[in-house]
């Protein structure tokens, strides 16, 4: 009851918080109707700075830091990626009127990392004063780029051995005779040597160096591994300090808003997918942030993985890509809808993410560790 | 004497406020021809930016003083915003040349707030270390809405009288044997029917809630009344501290720089139109400044509302709407012709609120206060 | 020795600069093939806030300095500005497969100002604690448009000298009698008179004024000259310390990554010309660099310039103009290939001044001076 009661105190407190206030704040005026609009332009370059800024933080922190801490949180990071995307694979595309590709690509985005989720949970815990270490940002890539990889080539063979089923049942099928229509019958056959010479079908290979390439050129890894570099290479702790810093919590909190606006202009496009997506949506974040919360527990015991660093992992986990996911998405599966994916993580899992996951894990975290 | 040389120096070292400055030299390099443009998307977040912040100062105040003062000034404002209508439908509209639709247009123009004039005498107070209620921009809505609220009312009763008084001519002039033509004859009629089901003439009744609505969905009110909402329930202060109250002053001087050039551009249009615009544009500022002004030291005498809240009050009235009004006033009063209203107001009433009024007022409150 | 070492030590150490280090950077993501935009929007108003914080440093400064210090460094900033653009015409103009109307569109690039290398220049210098004249910003225009000027007056001279060879050539190729086609043999030469009458050949007069006042009409120069005016005569202390001055470093280093990210993508457009623009982009920041470094020596040590500001004075000789400059060239000059003059200043000259002329002043300021 005690763990209960800290838990309840500390999630109600942090909706007071100005980030998670902006969020909701976003919602609301726009179920209102307002015609409030932040420019396309000012969001880019505020994802872009938030980036830079926790690239900059994570490189300056790897710099000074022992790089050994890193590795088992980094390895989890990468295992989380992965199982996500299964999960999705085996519970969300298993259920009624919802489509298997559509269900990886969901799985992948929900296993990618958003860079603003990330940006809220680091403001919410300074403002709680819980330390974290410094590089936990840097943990993004190890959990976005497999994520979206593993859904990308789980889509692939799915979708190869779909092809090849119906290929077998297409020659079982044929008359021993050859028809009247031989062009026409033909023509299906074509098609998929066609795209079987491009997807390379017979060892089911996808080739997953260029996924992963798109990933790191995307402007969120962009933006965050330059930081990252620019952490380690120069010294730029003048133009941290004096810049990325300062205005890294209101630029969120503009950020924040935007996406509350976006969450509740896209709960339409939900509607038009089956509403498993929105059941999904909402379990999901809880459940891979667990995982990871668990993992992250482990490397805690045993390396001292800090509690905050260990809510960060939670907080990625449960987050799903808003920037980066969808046109690596939208490129690499190609077949999978994107109003299914893209609405179930912006109109349900982000709010879900930020609004309740973040204030559940930090609760936790010091329901556990206080 | 003594009065009028405190009042004369004040104004004169105002002049070489920054805020001014940049409204000023905004208007020499336009007239300069010089190409600096600042960019749409720029200037609709720094408006954001800069009502957010004046929404979170309001809603951070309000949470912690008494609403009770709040009453009289807010009750003034409405008071204020109503007159201001009335002033332009009595005198502008009499004026030769001026249509009445146009008149009571610009009243409603004039009488609504601008959100960058306020900003400008919030900054001009703390420059000259006058205090001022921190809720003293929360009285923005109360004379914005009622002005707008006033104006689309006035115009569509004038409108149904104007046209019942044409329908009665109409028929007094009818023949009583029936014309040669009556399809033609009777089209006027039957075009009046029509507009008269839409608007409900025969109680002259608008309806007035559409409008109060339409102004709280704009984008400048929206955005302060989402700043006055986080700050009366969440804990802003973090991010208000560190982001919208130092960004401020300088966000400010962007925007007196780019409405300085629009004002210079906007000059032009004004030709087009009655030159008894440009009178009633000087005019009505310091006139709508001084009835505020008055019934602000009222509220000075018997509740104790600071000289600097006091000025507040008055520069609101003087401001004329540069973004929310216009596309009010269009959708309320379609007939009326924009360039009168917004040349008006732009080109001319803007600059002599920030530019004359705002120095004006500080100097009146020093001069009557010191 | 000892120069060369500490010579050598200082350059290494800046390249270690956030500045140098955003520039690098942004290259490298280029060529990685990021997909990072910085929008264009963005771009505008930082080069705007730039130019204006160096423009309200400059006007500052003036107020309270002493003017007669600022005339010898003026002067040799003009010098400079007219030289750059001779040696153009007389260097690279010769080279093979270039043509001379092109070189000398290069050469006023060349010799005119960038404000972002100018901006990194003294940011460095603050970085290194080499302390230089608070008006040093306001040498820019005093080399910019003198070298502008001199390109465009030049060019059409050149043109015209051709024009009339030309013509010469081609009346004393005529037959004494005339031709079968007289409208047709006449009717270059009625062209020529066309041409002749807009640009007045016979006395080979260019009009100066029209070129000066399109210079400073531009947005980069207004934006600075706005900036002076504001220093000069209101009192921006407030504004320019809460907002232009904290905010420098930081917006700084976005611009230095899209210059990055653009030098990279011009580069394709030098391959298009001839390679000696190249060979001359690389050298011709030193050469005009050292040209100003030496004549800022002598203002040193005759009336006490400090080393600060002759390395100001040695980097706005070596920077090439990114902003002002093209826009102003090809109206000035239109028969010039803008791919040769911006291709050889944006892909090259500005890295170089940049990257590495601004270390290199610095390094041999620092050896000599110190």
């Amino acid at each position: 009851m005690d763990f209960l009661s800290l838990f309840l105190m500390d999630f109600v407190k942090q909706l007071q918080s100005p980030t998670l206030g902006f969020l909701i704040g976003g919602m609301i005026i726009a179920a209102l109707g307002s015609e409030l609009v932040i420019p396309e332009s000012i969001c880019t370059i505020i994802v872009f700075m938030l980036l830079t800024k926790i690239g900059l933080t994570g490189g300056i922190a790897i710099r000074n830091s022992n790089l050994m801490d890193m590795v088992l949180p980094a390895l989890f990071a990468v295992v989380v990626g992965v199982v996500v995307v299964f999960i999705a694979r085996y519970t969300l595309a298993k259920l009624p009127k919802v489509r298997t590709v559509d269900a990886i690509a969901t799985g992948g985005l929900f296993g990618a990392v958003s860079g603003s989720t990330m940006a809220a949970a680091l403001t919410l815990l300074e403002e709680e004063k819980i330390s974290y270490e410094a590089w936990a940002g840097a943990l993004y890539p190890f959990m976005d780029i497999p994520a979206l990889v593993t859904a990308i080539v789980i889509a692939n063979i799915y979708l190869n051995q779909k092809k090849r089923r119906a290929e077998n049942e297409y020659l079982s099928k044929q008359p021993v005779a050859a028809g009247d229509y031989p062009d026409q019958q033909q023509y299906p056959r074509s098609r998929q040597e066609y795209l079987s010479q491009q997807q390379d079908p017979e060892d089911n290979r996808v080739k997953i160096w260029p996924i992963i390439e798109e990933s790191l050129r995307g402007p969120a890894l962009s933006a965050m591994l330059l930081g990252l570099a620019l952490g380690l290479f120069t010294q730029p702790e003048s133009v941290y300090k004096s810049f990325y810093d300062p205005a890294f919590r209101g630029l969120l909190s503009i950020l924040m808003l935007v996406m509350g606006m976006e969450a509740w202009s896209r709960i339409g496009e939900l509607r038009k997918v089956a509403q498993w997506y929105v059941v999904y949506s909402v379990v999901a974040p809880f459940v891979h942030g667990l995982i990871a919360f668990g993992l992250g527990l482990i490397a805690h015991y045993t390396t001292g993985f800090s509690m905050g660093g260990v809510v960060v992992l939670a907080v990625i986990a449960s987050s799903s890509s808003d920037i980066s996911g969808p046109p690596t998405l939208r490129a690499g599966i190609p077949s999978a809808n994107p109003s299914a994916y893209i609405g179930a993580s912006t109109a349900v899992g982000t709010p879900v993410a930020i609004g309740l996951c973040i204030p559940f894990f930090i609760g936790l975290a010091q329901a556990i560790g206080g």
